[in-house]
């Protein structure tokens, strides 16, 4: 029988399950920012509804045999490249998808709904054994998605192949061993170091509206256009996009420290230049899809880290921020304040890790979250390991579950295989940066004059405009012309901190 | 052949669509509060989608007889008083729903969404030509939704039914008129009086952020639970509910005029009360809405005027707002403060129009909208004619057309037939007026110490927390023990303008 409906059929079933994707990320914004907390309850529900008829439009995008059709038309290469990528990108997600049950896909959205609320009280009681029964029926969950996915040796490649998709538990503990063997002597150079770098010089009192004001500065400077996007404040810094066109990001902020905000904002606004970069004309579809989430934590960790930790960006912005707040920011050296931004500390947060330890805090959660999974680890031990991890990886005693397990909303959305993307942003951000300066001999003294905007259109037309058109290890051949590589990461930290704290060279 | 589902698979189809309706609501509200610009296209095809869904569901309902069965149930006297209530008014939006095609009620959304933000461009340019293709558009979409629906005299019937059931353009026509024709000879009186009444010295520089607290004050005071809504800004004050939850409510603020932003509020948190005192139990069902928009804005009405432009609400907030604002508000006195508030001055504006010319205000745009639906005028006119009932109604020459035809966000939204139900809601709140000051004799001496709580009080026990169990015309039965009645209105409106003019008693 001759194939007689259109690919634009096939896309705009796509589009409508997009729109209601949308919605429902209207939603989750608006629970995180604006929602009055007695609307929690109903809000999950609403929420489980819609996520039930997104399930079902999308297990039945196929049921007139429209997908299989040009499934067999990709196998046999009779589609043209964006056809390609849209047949074969849906095919994958359908494939996971329609082995989960709709009634299954509604409880997760419910019970993690309602878990993020629990999370959020518990947290700022620090009393994990209000969030343990919450965390308890997330695992029981996410353990039967795998099943329900199906794997070969853990059911923690279930996971994460949804959020880096080829990825497994075993390839994942590989790649974070050897960071961890490249970190380790780096950190021990460092605490023998005998430079001293003071960070409490750059404390004060810096009103949240001021602040406010500075970081959507500095967003606009990076080229996040705030008529297609917004910048908020929330609990826990977030990005999510509803449509290229409306990107919302946010951040949280401390009163004493205006780096605490600066950080985030600048690591959710590279991720917001992503969803931006993305073609509004294919919205809905693979082609306006992000590659991975370690791709996406490549564009943020980028722009927090090799851009936003340089010297030249300060060189620029240090001034400005002086003229903000002068005091103690004019009493402090370019030289000193680059010092001190970069400055090696191990500590509780994550969000507030240096570059050299921060990876260790995703190895602590990787470790506890593939345990879980597995069934190596009870709920009500989290605590326990986490501090003890965190004794031996950071020689840190956790004082309280705040500061502790409890710190990051991930496990509460259901997120496990999450963290893991995390270094691998920083590996493919490290590769992509080193790229861009052979490509832009000049990019340094551009950031130098806050002309940030070069390195926004280099990032949207090798990586952000492609959508999902390559896969992430194909995308990083395609823009650096070799496969991922840890060494530029390596590279990028020993020199870095070798300069700042004057080490010896190997 | 038996009834074999039970009720609970109707309610539970109803509140599948009510959540579905929630999400609208807050796509609908972030539109209005946050959304930045370049995001409508997208959102308002967001909205079609769900809307296409919603409607595709309602249409269902019956698709395998259920509700079909209830109503022989219904109409055999088969079912509790709580049942009936929810197959009755479910037949009832049933049956007129069922008459519009989906594609139809798509397009209507998404134009309307479009027409939106066109009119907020056209209302800040003043330019009535840039939405005139947009209302043309909307008008014609109406007009073609009143055959689908039917009539039997005018085509404006088949619109206003859906906002205030069973009322007709002629019923409606003859309470206005009958309104016009005791509003006029008080409003000669006035003007004839010899008090002058001096406004300016309300004015002032108020910082919003210092206003904005003192409207949720006020709001808190009336009962409103902030931990189950919000109070927001917006270029146009409106209310709007996800459930009994989530409520949400909008002021607009003006730095010079204190008063702008209060009245809004007080009004909106009329509304928002209503929301707040339906049944979360019955959320999704008849039983949790509002009997029409005339009761739901009797509920606005009655504490923005009978309550909130009273003498014993002032003698309570006077010193409060004196306190935040001494100037000027430490030098004015009760009498005079109360005056100004009451002051009647015929305006351009309907939102900031005193109490007796208000109604002249509905009079011109229910004469124009019904003719442009009649299609006695033809939509380019709309700004001349306007500019002509105001000269004829109000003696005054409209300056351009902000101040005239596109104040108002109705007409963009398609709300034809909507604007009559707040004359309406001024006749049901000043009869529930009266029967709560028999009821509770000592009324205006709780709100002269402040205590509001038994008003809120009244209003959920009589009111809101029966949905749609009365109809409107049996509401106010029901309450009041006798039909609607416009002598209450014209009685409160006489007795009070009498003393602050020093009429002549007829």
């Amino acid at each position: 029988m001759p194939q007689t409906k259109s690919i634009d059929e096939l896309r705009s079933r796509l589009v409508e399950i997009a729109h209601l994707n949308s919605a429902v990320a209207v939603l989750g914004w608006d629970q995180e920012v604006h929602m009055p907390k007695k609307g929690s309850d109903k809000r999950a529900e609403t929420l489980a509804h819609l996520s039930g008829i997104i399930h079902h439009k999308f297990v039945s995008l196929d049921s007139d045999g429209l997908l299989s059709d040009f499934k067999k038309q990709l196998d046999s290469n009779e589609l043209n490249e964006e056809d390609r990528v849209v047949v074969a990108e849906t095919w994958r997600s359908f494939q996971r998808m329609k082995k989960l049950p709709e009634s299954f896909v509604r409880e997760l959205s419910e019970i993690a709904s309602k878990a993020q609320t629990v999370w959020a009280e518990a947290r700022q009681k620090s009393d994990f054994s209000l969030f343990e029964p919450w965390l308890e029926k997330i695992i029981d969950l996410k353990k039967r998605e795998a099943k329900y996915v199906g794997y070969k040796h853990s059911p923690y490649d279930a996971l994460i192949d949804a959020y880096e998709p080829g990825m497994t538990a075993k390839e994942a503990e590989r790649i974070l061993t050897d960071l961890k063997n490249s970190l380790v002597p780096l950190l021990e150079k460092i605490k023998k170091s005998k430079v001293k770098i003071k960070p409490e010089k750059l404390k004060g009192n810096f009103p949240i509206s001021k602040q406010f004001e500075f970081n959507k500065y500095i967003a606009e400077k990076m080229g996040y256009d705030l008529d297609a996007g917004r910048l908020d404040i929330s609990t826990h810094p977030f990005n999510t996009s509803f449509n290229p066109h409306d990107v919302r990001s946010t951040t949280r902020y401390d009163e004493k420290n205006v780096l605490y905000a600066l950080g985030s904002t600048i690591h959710e606004t590279g991720h917001a230049l992503y969803e931006q970069g993305m073609s509004a004309e294919h919205f809905g579809t693979p082609l306006s899809e992000s590659v991975s989430l370690g791709i996406h934590e490549s564009q943020s960790r980028m722009w927090e880290n090799m851009i936003g930790k340089s010297r030249e960006f300060w060189q620029y912005f240090l001034p400005k921020l002086s003229k903000e707040f002068p005091k103690p920011f004019a009493k402090i050296s370019p030289d000193e304040f680059y010092a001190i931004i970069n400055r090696v500390n191990p500590s509780f947060i994550r969000t507030e890790a240096d570059e050299v330890t921060y990876n260790l805090h995703i190895i602590v959660r990787f470790e506890i979250e593939r345990d879980l999974v597995e069934g190596k680890l009870a709920v009500k031990d989290v605590p326990k390991v986490w501090n003890k991890k965190m004794k031996d990886y950071f020689g840190l005693a956790v004082p309280n579950d705040t500061k502790g397990c409890l710190q990051d909303v991930h496990w509460s959305m259901g997120g496990l295989g999450y963290f893991p993307t995390y270094s691998f942003g920083n590996l493919y951000a490290a590769q992509f940066f080193h790229q861009l300066e052979k490509e832009m001999p000049d990019v340094r003294k551009r950031i130098a004059k806050g002309d940030l905007l070069p390195i926004r259109h280099w990032l949207k037309d090798k990586i952000h405009i492609h959508g999902k058109k390559y896969t992430a290890g194909a995308l990083v051949q395609e823009v650096t012309g070799e496969a991922l590589n840890s060494k530029y990461f390596s590279n990028y930290l020993e020199k870095k901190y070798t300069e700042i704290y004057e080490l010896k060279k190997d």
